[in-house]
């Protein structure tokens, strides 16, 4: 088997594959901009909401996945993730922002709207006062919630145990540019996981990249590794991980393949921190990162068995869920092209044929 | 009967008991900063959700009176109350704020959610530009929805033409201050309908003054008075009338009887404005108003027979939906005191009590 | 002698002609948008610039002038001007605005670069301390001076007072339109002191309206009748008169004839004030005000007799400066309309001919 | 000679110490967050005005220097500087700014208030569409101003140069830190020009750090090399190089020695670039710089002999004027240690004795 692109749904099929004893070549062309390496690293599917497409079926599967594939890691002995099931905390700023907290949670606690439904009790109101206690840099806040579901990962991190894994059951890698299919050896499967470059080898996909921008702040508070994600209504994400707090991102459509960082988009993602969390004000700035992220125009991934190719398969288009749904998705595509898919994945699998 | 206090839940009151044949005596204080002066005049309960307390019941029970008690008075001959049936417009500005449309949809569409269940075929999404067209001054606008059943009234007209009516049925009216209920003669029933001030007179209410300012601006366009109501999802709401756009309003807590305007509060207002319409930027300031909104501290309002006392009755407490329950609120009060009352209003009033 | 116009410039023409035993008829449109009534009323000559125009020596006349006016007007008994020798306090309130605060003091300290040189120990830099306790509702200042010759005066009340005391040495005045100078009784001398409306009577003048819009709040502070006038480098003016502090004016060119407030003019007053003084920010919102000042495209009044025409002359085109250069203005014009004018006078206003 | 530190200053005295034929050894630290790394570059002593300090004698004499030394360097062959006579451009945002682009070239044009007065026909008042047109990415512009006389120099590759130039005539380069004077080898001569560094070697300099925030962003115009230095009167300066412009710097005080980039730092940055050039906002972020400005509390630098040590020199606290004033103060610090400096430099440097 072929795959082409190391990024998290890759590199989980990659996993996937060469655990069943497949012997795996995976090539990868290390693009500046991958959407895996700028990814903030939040999974969080129980405080998505259904909408009209099928990505409800990707946030139930990645729910039950994540732990399972957390666990196997730590059983292989590959190194840590920086998955840490750390709660989301989802806040309000303004009096017209706290009216939508209540409306929230009643949507997420019905399970025709939730697309991956948590316990009820994993979700309750807290105090402003307790929200600002969980996340001390936080400023005004004027309601919020916790789902205790929520939890972070770190993108980079998470596809090197991974391959790590991978490799210590045989994988091959080789660090390539593919231009087109023909710079691939010929194989009993192929598996294209090239994110937002991916049309350039499967025609027909309709994904286009769509920037973000994100910047990592310094926080030295021993305690910032438990801290919850921090979810305002109408702002950028917080997340923190040890001794860092990450904002972000932009969601940038129509720049093309420029994984730059620019003006607008810095002064946007730190307006936005510091407008959430204004405790950051004096906070070094670590790193800034930039990625693609492969968003299809139709709204959900493009998954499974492309159609008038023999043997080829494809797994993106997970727009800004790819850290969220890719391993489950890239994991299942693999069972799919080595036959070994459940019958149940099979089925959910299905809505998101190319 | 007596009646003390001539805002819209006292106007209503009085309107309900003449019709019915009853004598009755309105004292109102004209205290400035009335709530029903300065209210915006938005009638949309159709766009309520609800929460964990009763007031979905007077979302209900508005929804079914609101157009019988137009109609009615225009029956009377009344003048005109302002009311419209324009619709109501939900927008949203940012991405984060885009994805609240559809669970916001959501909730409205199902029966368990919506504080007053409407058509489904009543609420729709439209494109930013539909929204744009259906409200000329809107700047860039991310997402939005129409929700047909969306209305506006103009509190004073209202008020005007409740008390024109009445009046035409026999009502007295006498304006002087109430300090205590002695300043008022015995009568067979009597009613405090004195909004913030109610609880001078009704010992053991817990309803508090909430401030409110807001702006009236000149907008000379045929066609504004069918604009819809807009409901920004974080920010102030926009509704017009012939010749003016209304803007509005602070939520200002803990700062007593002080119906004042200040400098931080038109600010509010004017970057609420012009952050959700530029096209505001050169229209005229036509008036700004401000209002005490009676707050029950409990999240409902208190309407109903006052234990301990003969014949005395209370409703007050609507806080920012004064113009939407305040009308069922005043004339079913009315009915309870007179004795006519359904067994369904009856029951609808139950969770109400003082 | 006819005055066409009762703002400060016609007023004191009035006042001047009176006194000196002329029989005078005064005749005020009472336009809504006199700038007279709403100018802020500051009086600082000894803080303004040289240019390239000569309103070098309308500041110096003015310096002179306003002290003995106002002795004369107290001699006469008329009432309170609002004026008060306040002093003026310039404030910085960046880093790079700080550096300009040096070099102010400088040009003013410059008897070839100040319009109205004062003397220089009148000028001194302080602490952005002392700037708070002189001004407490200021927020951070970076640098400061204090110009202890800086004024205020309250146009309203000087226009009374002035009015009153040609009144009592027999002014007479009537309230009509003028349209044309047709509308006028032929008379020995006709002064038109019409501001902004001024070109509608005297055919050439080049002059516009200019719309600033000016804000009063309430502030309950013994003392704040002393606070000094307060000149941010690169924001509105902030003056104080008994129990308010008065913030403006925006500057509006291209609006025509419509003193009227708009939304985003009193946006960017209110933005002025609060970031300046942030000690404002619950100051109740005691009035609005809007006024047209006659700005003379060329930068400089037209003061004198009007070409081509016999025994008519003008005073107007003061821009923001009419509450400072006006009175002597209109003073100077009716003497020179009675032919009492002194030499140095004389010589003074000659380049301001129309 | 040894030299301690090889910073602008520093390496200005060793080139003008070896082309004389000393023997000399510069000891650099290469501390992380030296100023002349960061510095943006600008050289424009003629709009500087002169305060109560003895700078404008620096201000006179770099005039004077920068073109010899870039001529002398290039007739060495030292590689480029990043020197170009490109220009200032002074500019106003509001209508109170405007108001001080006449008064500001007033001052410049008095050879007694400007610190190096330039000729007066160099500095001229430009439409505000002329500034956008010198510099495309400006917004809105209310008045400004061009000094022809205006510079500015790359003060990493001019650091370059000189080092260069100097090895070429023997200089000796170590790279190890300095702790104590007790770590320099025994010579005829010392000189410190350790920037914020220098008290820990020369105590009883009162230099501390100040943190100077800064970016790159990339343009890609082939005419921006030739664009003025822009200096917004109260924001931060905007500068081109050839595919890019510099925008910066904070000035933090009271930091330490914390050469870090922070939130709010980079923020403010950015809204001073976007703020005054909107043009920029989708240029990439090519680079953020930090350095640490040695500021003398007395406001003006230590140059000299310092007493009561033997042939101990120092050159340091130029502030935000490193790269200007920096190498005429190096140069003529090394002359002094030489016993070769001029009767006139001997007296220009007297106040800024240690």
């Amino acid at each position: 088997m072929v795959i082409v692109g190391g990024g998290v749904v890759g590199a989980t099929a990659a996993w996937s594959a060469t655990r069943q004893g497949a012997t795996v070549l995976l090539v990868d062309a290390r693009d500046p901009g991958r959407a895996t390496d700028a990814g903030a690293g939040i999974v969080s599917p129980e405080t998505e909401l259904r909408d009209t497409t099928p990505n409800h079926l990707l946030a139930a599967a990645a729910t039950r996945f994540y732990p399972v594939l957390v666990d196997a890691l730590a059983a292989d002995g590959a190194g840590d993730t920086g998955y840490a099931p750390c709660g989301k905390l989802v806040v309000a700023r303004t009096d017209e922002e706290a009216g939508w907290i209540g409306g929230y949670l009643a949507l997420l606690r019905d399970p025709e709207r939730a697309a991956a439904p948590a316990d009820a009790a994993s979700l309750h109101e807290i105090t402003p006062g307790d929200a600002r206690e969980q996340f001390p840099p936080l400023g005004d806040v004027t309601a919020a919630f916790v789902s205790e579901a929520g939890a972070r990962v770190d993108g980079q991190r998470l596809e090197r145990a991974l391959l790590d894994a991978a490799s210590a059951c045989g994988l091959t890698i080789e660090h390539r540019p593919v231009a087109t299919l023909d710079d691939v050896p010929a194989a009993d499967a192929v598996i294209v996981a090239g994110g937002a470059w991916s049309p350039a080898l499967v025609p027909g996909l309709d994904v286009r990249p769509q920037r973000g921008q994100i910047v990592h702040l310094g926080f030295d508070d021993p305690t910032c590794e438990q801290w919850p994600v921090v979810a305002p209504l109408a702002h950028h994400y917080l997340l923190a991980f040890p001794g860092r707090v990450v904002v972000g991102a932009t969601r940038e459509d129509d720049v093309g393949f420029a994984p730059v960082l620019t003006a607008a988009g810095q002064r946007q993602v730190l307006d936005d921190a510091l407008t959430t969390a204004p405790g950051l004000a004096d906070a070094p700035v670590l790193e800034w990162r930039v990625g693609l992220r492969p968003v299809a125009t139709r709204g959900y991934p493009y998954l499974g068995a492309v159609p008038g190719h023999d043997r080829l398969f494809v797994a993106t288009g997970h727009g800004a869920s790819g850290l969220t749904y890719g391993p489950w998705s890239g994991a299942v595509v693999a069972e799919l092209a080595l036959g070994t898919i459940s019958a149940g994945d099979r089925a959910a699998l299905a809505p998101f044929a190319p």
